[in-house]
């Protein structure tokens, strides 16, 4: 799992950590916790990090209101801070709804394309995660050169841990993922992979494919089978590496320091999550 | 239905209503209807203020992600104002979000008291509509008393239109009231009615009560004649009013002016609702 709380401590070094850092880490630590766990209700999912999900455990209704009532104390723990960091949370905050409501909206739409679906997760995904590179950065002291730097990194190591999780949902093991798999494609949610794939095969294979995956009972391994045939599951995971590299570049520019390091090294886990 | 926008709104004199007022107003109307589009999802609601519901239309994801938006929206524009305001409107969100847990974790607990019931209702109703006024105050450069006069007219008026609310979840008409009824019974959830019954009976009769309130094929006439038997309808109602008198009470020491008049027109809606 990538957590944009962890994000955020990582972009100052540690001789600069105050209790201003630790109080906006729990802040997106919090907010992208309330997204989890709405959600969980909304995938209907059954396992997140190993565990059993709060609606499998207690019903939807409380899972809502338990992300609802995150979301209020964030509202307060941010009261006390200063404008600029309000409204960066805030932006990610209503980018993060935003995407994953384009994503609602797109559902059953076969002609999704590839940059759409960037945009979307960027949104929906990348934004906390930038956001919570920037505010490292903003609340280190650091000049706006390296708090450029931090917002890219974090966008683009974001991108690739979206690709990454959305290509795991379909090739992934539940065991090593510790979560409820395969529900973007019963919800007819487009991901990378397959619009990769149909994208590559003609008009004819295209129809029949869009027929497969409507129908609820899919045979998995023949998906599999069909995306690994038409080079879209290695065409997801280059395309993982890409955001990759392009977040590690992002860094080139700031020097060498424990923070730097910290960050390069949650690019190296979410390359190692694609099995790149 | 009791509009918390509107509430702060009537809380100023038309003289002296600025931008701010109609922001602060805009927010709390917001987090209002973020709580109903939740509400809902939760209570499988079909209608709303005489229309369809979002969850009936779009389905559960949009309305969950809807209601998350707005919050999200709410957290943007409150970045600008100043601390004391936002701590009242974060206050009382959080309020809201902890009232709704409280009663969800109470579901089919049969000994929950009139009490604890009426703190339920504080926190999960009326510190919304306590805040609003509150704030309209605030904004108005009202003095400390006279704001402690707003605050106690919301939280009475919210008491009573929550008890009133519940009331007609059990007696009500759906076309009068525009919204789904009946959920509370059928969800297990105890609200005044029944719980004065279930302290009136004795012994034998209360869990024969129980058995029927848990069983799904309960008969709504069945019950309501005997609620209407042991005098729980009239009690109900005559509660919902103890709260208007001390809502009116509550704007005793006001001076007459336009806003006044507007909020005392407030607690006439909720007494008429009631068919008090």
């Amino acid at each position: 799992m990538l957590r944009p709380g962890l994000l955020l401590l990582s972009g100052c070094s540690v001789a600069k950590l105050t209790d201003r850092h630790i109080q906006v880490a729990a802040i997106v630590e919090m907010i992208h916790n309330a997204t989890l766990l709405h959600d969980d209700v909304i995938d209907n999912g059954l396992q997140r990090r190993g565990g059993a999900t709060v609606n499998s455990l207690y019903g939807n209704e409380s899972a809502v209101l338990l992300g609802d009532f995150l979301l209020s104390k964030v509202f307060k723990m941010c009261a006390d801070l200063q404008l600029e960091i309000i409204e960066i949370i805030a932006s990610a905050s209503i980018k993060t709804c935003e995407g994953e409501l384009r994503q609602t909206i797109q559902k059953r739409d076969w002609r999704l394309s590839e940059a759409e679906y960037i945009d979307i997760i960027t949104d929906k995904s990348a934004a906390l995660f930038s956001s919570s590179c920037e505010l490292g950065g903003l609340l280190s002291g650091a000049d706006e050169t390296e708090i450029g730097s931090l917002r890219e990194f974090g966008l683009n190591v974001g991108i690739a841990f979206q690709i990454t999780d959305d290509l795991l949902d379909i090739v992934g093991d539940e065991n090593k993922t510790g979560k409820s798999l395969g529900s973007d494609v019963d919800k007819d949610k487009l991901t990378l992979a397959v619009i990769h794939l149909l994208r590559t095969v003609d008009k004819n294979e295209r129809n029949i494919i869009k027929d497969r995956l409507s129908n609820p009972s899919l045979n998995k391994e023949a998906l599999l089978a069909i995306l690994n045939r038409f080079g879209s599951l290695e065409y997801t995971r280059n395309q993982g590496m890409e955001f990759i590299d392009k977040a590690r570049r992002s860094l080139s520019s700031l020097s060498q320091s424990e923070a730097k390091t910290a960050l390069l090294g949650v690019a190296e886990f979410v390359a190692g999550k694609a099995g790149c």
